[in-house]
């Protein structure tokens, strides 16, 4: 890759040369999982599907229970962000959200037992990536690092990547760190464990603040459009919203700009 | 994996049943590294030959090298576990005892360069597998987690793993956990990270005393001999030591062993 790049940076513009030295810096890409690799929407209502029949709420569209588990995931992480609550891995924040939530479509988490609510949090550990995130993972691990930089705790990781055919070299993200993204500290610990400068390590994204909270650190930064994260009517995030270091339109787009 | 071993569990003896049940619950087998799954003594041997050469010491023997460096291991981690000093990553205890060790073969630690010690420093990355490893972890991997707990910091083990093609699911192990083995916490955190009780977890390690130490944290224990560690007149762990939940010659008899 480095001499590559090297070359193609002597044959463009300013901006580009120096977007491209850059990357040759890179050692290490650390990637958002949620909506960046895996389709957590599909996935969770795929599961959420036959817990609706069971529960009488047969009527609810399982996207929107979906997306309501989802709405709940900023704010429960901002607690322990802003210190109101000590660290604590997501799949409880997942179990608790999960709890408060179903009173929404009308069912009464007190009368399902413990066991089932258990297994359909589980649901997050078993999503499925987009079409792209393999191939494009192959080609970047052949001569970089690769580790999820995510929210979700090391067992969702490993028994996501486990199911799907992951090829992660490391799980780090907000567990290793103890602390949750965008936390300066999320970003700037995952450097420290992989023994590299911030500048030496790209955050790739589907989510533009992820990206904007990186960059702060130092980090590089890769966009990768997720225009359906959110389903067809998605509003935020279908495009880059700065001159990310990357942007690219799915994972091989990605391998392709970096020479993997 | 499970099946098989319940029906074996039937047509043996009891003390070889009341193993092969508790071996039904393991659901993930950590590894300890340095010897158990490399050679740490070839690996560091190698590097050193030219190096030795390089500052006037091509008559000392490698290997010698290799075990002064590593006799300096156990001695340097005890601060840490005492809390003499807090947590650092091993490659800086590595670090530290090369520079200790360098005037026992005549060599002046401050004649030489900081890059060339740093790049020496790098040989515990490069270390190469036994040769069963690799084909026995791949066989492990299908239907359980698979991690090193060693004492080596995550960076090292992603670069080992990278080089050797070592198929793990996460990096755990003394960095993860902050704490070296064989502190109790080391082989408890572990646990607790991958979400699971100490008796679904077996660690896997030539050495009697690691596994005596997670034993005793309420881990399953898999005991893989390893004579030629430290080399041809090698004295200590030839053989277990004690009824390990499996005692295996290599990596591919544990696996036959737990029906992988």
């Amino acid at each position: 890759m480095r001499a590559a790049l090297a070359d193609r940076a002597n044959s463009v513009s300013s901006d580009e040369r120096r977007t491209l030295l850059a990357l040759i810096q890179v050692k290490a890409f650390v990637f958002d999982v949620f909506g960046t690799v895996v389709d957590w929407r599909g996935g969770v209502a795929r599961e959420a599907a036959p817990f609706l029949q069971r529960h009488g709420a047969a009527d609810a569209r399982p996207e929107a229970f979906a997306d309501a588990w989802r709405s709940r995931y900023v704010p429960a992480m901002r607690k322990v962000i802003g210190g109101e609550r000590p660290f604590v891995r997501l799949d409880v924040l997942h179990r608790e959200n999960l709890v408060a939530m179903l009173p929404e479509f009308g069912i009464d988490p007190n009368e399902i037992a413990a066991e089932e609510l258990d297994e359909l949090n589980l649901a997050w550990h078993r999503l499925d990536p987009w079409p792209d995130s393999i191939s494009g993972l192959q080609r970047l691990k052949a001569r970089h690092i690769i580790a999820p930089l995510s929210n979700g705790n090391v067992r969702l990781m490993v028994d996501m990547a486990k199911r799907a055919g992951l090829p992660w070299d490391a799980i780090l993200g907000a567990e290793i760190a103890q602390i949750y993204k965008p936390d300066p500290q999320a970003y700037l610990r995952t450097a420290d464990v992989l023994m590299l400068k911030p500048e030496e390590v790209c955050l790739v994204a589907a989510h533009n603040d992820d990206l904007a909270a990186a960059r702060k650190c130092g980090l590089r930064t890769a966009f990768v459009a997720r225009p359906y994260e959110r389903g067809p009517a998605q509003t935020v995030d279908l495009k880059a919203e700065s001159d990310w270091d990357v942007i690219a339109n799915d994972m091989n787009e990605l391998a392709d700009a970096v020479g993997a």
